[in-house]
């Protein structure tokens, strides 16, 4: 089965990345660009039976850092295109 | 309005982050992690009446290498928490 987990900087919290890419995107001539911010996206494929639950465990542990990190967990079926 | 971008690396890419992070979930005791693959989610707050396509154009310009990478654009409503 699949876990979609997706990790962004939490509101207030600086994101130089995507600032950078707001610039960038404003000198290539991008216009009505407001806001962007950049975070990460981590897909796991995992044993049949795995919890959301330890899925969440992960991302506590490892996978987002809860100070300045927030995580979104979603579980897919097997085989499902990720 | 909203738009998110997820930029992944294609299938056959070498993914050394995902790998570490496979390796350090290994470590950590979470069994029966078969694969993980990191990629990156860009959020967009743009100008209303902007286009999907533009957003692709973004993508090809900027946010992706389309060599090694593919991107994925969903396009949400304004204030859409995202």
């Amino acid at each position: 089965m699949k876990a979609r987990v997706t990790v962004m900087l939490k509101q207030g919290v600086l994101d130089p990345q995507g600032a950078a890419v707001q610039s960038a995107l404003g000198s290539l001539g991008f216009e009505g660009v407001e806001g962007v911010r950049q975070g990460k996206v981590i897909e796991l494929d995992l044993a049949d039976g795995t919890t959301e639950a330890q899925v969440g465990e992960m991302c506590e542990k490892l996978l987002a850092n809860t100070v300045i990190e927030s995580y979104r967990v979603e579980m897919g079926p097997a085989g499902k295109s990720a």
